[in-house]
């Protein structure tokens, strides 16, 4: 019988409260599916851990995580006591660039009973993926202040892509396009304005799309793409984007759909050198925290995900059935404009599979 | 009798198309008004005058330009023949840049009459400003590619922001959210992620709103920020952002209220040292252009605009009354689902007034 060895860190807020249904449901498609979970439950990488210990994490940590097989994230960041630079920076940002897990993996999907803010959408009619680049481009501290704290203050911020991480990125994305019906990958830009890079980014999609002829490429800037997630968002098919952009499509897309409380993300090192990571989009939500009403559906939805990436595709696709089920019949977390309890929802779930 | 000295652009594409139509009812707003218009017609900016001259603008675009006391322009670019880059930072970006024209401000508003993409929306909900900086930040050429066309290549892109040019364009914010009722200036950042810039950006917010206590001032990711215009646009009233974030949310909104194609912009030089331009929001259409049927409302709301910022706001509330009644009542072209033309809109709005 297969084990897959799985670091469990519930992190901050909300992150603890959904935890718990993500492990109920991840075990009861183990037993029917027949493998083992061995969880690891860490406490740190949280803004708890930070206060007791002056640092997000162990000195140790990535010894502690390299021999999991994957990382099972909630949430991080408690504004209140930690600064939000601190917590990401000396967490979930580290996990990304030290675990090289380079592609952040996101989909955009409505759902049968779930309110789509878009007018005369049904559920089928979007379905999307967005690939973002997870380890370089736009998200740097490199860069500094000339003059600081002067009226003649300077302030340079600089980007930093590799053809290394750029084609891997992208090539990616075409293997994803390429195994989809549609076949059609939108390559999101800013070349008109940003014209050192994006020129150049434009360029390596070209470069690698040579491999993939069958592939459509659209290339878009990022201005109007963001206009046709709301105004056409039935064309998009598998769209990829660089670390900053790819983190506004990766929420926007799901704002668009209903499901920004739902969405799941898949941080992966797709060569397995190291662990990747699996969580939920929203954050740890310090406002409902404490009330066991938070939806667990990210975190089981991203649980789902990480048996997909782990070889267990059945585990990922009746765990997917039954999201699809409850979220249609319910019952409904607060969000959905129910009144379940975060466990009624995870039990619900489990109990589908 | 005041007289306004206007250059007029229209560029390429439907540009030269709705450009008429702006004519047409600024000349009536203008004679109901009781002030004179001297337009001055130009045909550089345009890709025409690339393709016979080798440049986008003359020599002495600057001085040509100088004496007018506003710029009225139509749309700039046709790929097939220029590419972007080319007429883009020959043409709009300079003006832009060379005349100081450092706040870029649109409006997001939902009309009667037009279809807006969020579900249960209605006319009146929607209304906000976003202040875009216009000048610097994310737009530049600065930076370079190591080991141009290797495997190795890593390219170096630079965002370059100055105290100047954050806290003019945060001043104008605070300013217009000060003389509107709700008082609330949204600050999009990405402090999380952008590690020098945009913490620093955060600051100057701060520091700049000390001087308006009366502005609430509400940070917010540009992610979640995008997430939000879809899903909670009534909550936004002034919207401050960067060049490329505001490039970014001034298609978005208008984009929420079904009103991409309608929307105008105003590229300002607050303190008159230099020309303000005044454009639409879309671009040159080939798609359809030289069929006579692009919407030329941004064009003439451009129009509207640009006679408040030159004193005239009688000749603006009564062009915007006449566009808000067109909208409900018609004539409406086919992007609104009818079928008058460019030069039936135009009239039926003039007549309007
Ligand atoms: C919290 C933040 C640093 C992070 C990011 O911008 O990558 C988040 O928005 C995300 O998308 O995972
Ligand atoms: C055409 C392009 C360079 C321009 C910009 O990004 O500023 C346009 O999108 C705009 O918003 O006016």
């Amino acid at each position: 019988k297969k084990t897959l060895k799985i670091a469990s860190i519930p992190g901050d807020g909300i992150g603890k409260e959904v935890m718990p249904e993500g492990h109920r449901v991840l075990e009861k498609a183990a037993s029917r599916f027949g493998f083992d979970l061995r969880f690891t439950d860490i406490e740190w990488a949280s803004c708890d851990y930070y206060q007791k210990h002056g640092d997000m994490m162990p000195a140790d940590w990535k010894a502690q995580l390299q021999t999991q097989d994957a990382i099972y994230f909630g949430a991080v960041g408690w504004p209140d006591t930690v600064p939000d630079h601190v917590s990401l920076w000396g967490s979930l940002l580290k996990f990304r660039r030290e675990f090289d897990q380079y592609i952040n993996l996101r989909p955009a999907r409505l759902f049968e009973g779930v309110p789509c803010p878009l007018a005369g959408r049904k559920a089928g009619d979007i379905d999307f993926y967005i690939v973002r680049e997870n380890t370089e481009g736009e998200y740097t501290n490199l860069g500094g202040i000339m003059y600081p704290g002067t009226e003649r203050e300077i302030v340079i911020q600089e980007s930093v892509f590799s053809r290394f991480g750029a084609d891997r990125v992208l090539k990616y994305a075409f293997d994803l396009a390429q195994s989809r019906e549609r076949k059609h990958l939108t390559v999101a830009t800013k070349s008109n304005g940003i014209a050192i890079s994006m020129p150049w980014w434009d360029s390596r999609a070209d470069a690698v799309g040579q491999d993939y002829p069958q592939v459509k490429i659209d290339k878009q800037h990022i201005d109007i793409l963001t206009a046709r997630f709301v105004l056409q968002p039935q064309r998009f098919d598998v769209v990829v984007a660089s670390n900053l952009f790819g983190d506004i499509l990766s929420d926007l897309g799901p704002a668009c759909t209903g499901t920004i409380g739902l969405a799941p993300s898949a941080n992966l090192n797709p060569e397995r050198k190291f662990p990747s990571l699996f969580e939920p989009v929203h954050g740890s939500a310090p406002d409902i925290y404490g009330k066991g009403i938070a939806n667990p559906i990210a975190m089981i939805w991203s649980g789902a995900l990480m048996l997909d990436f782990l070889g267990q595709k059945e585990a990922h696709d009746a765990i997917l059935k039954a999201i699809e089920q409850v979220l249609k019949d319910g019952p409904r977390t607060g969000d959905l404009g129910g009144k379940a309890t975060t466990v009624e929802m995870g039990k619900a779930i489990a109990e589908l599979i």
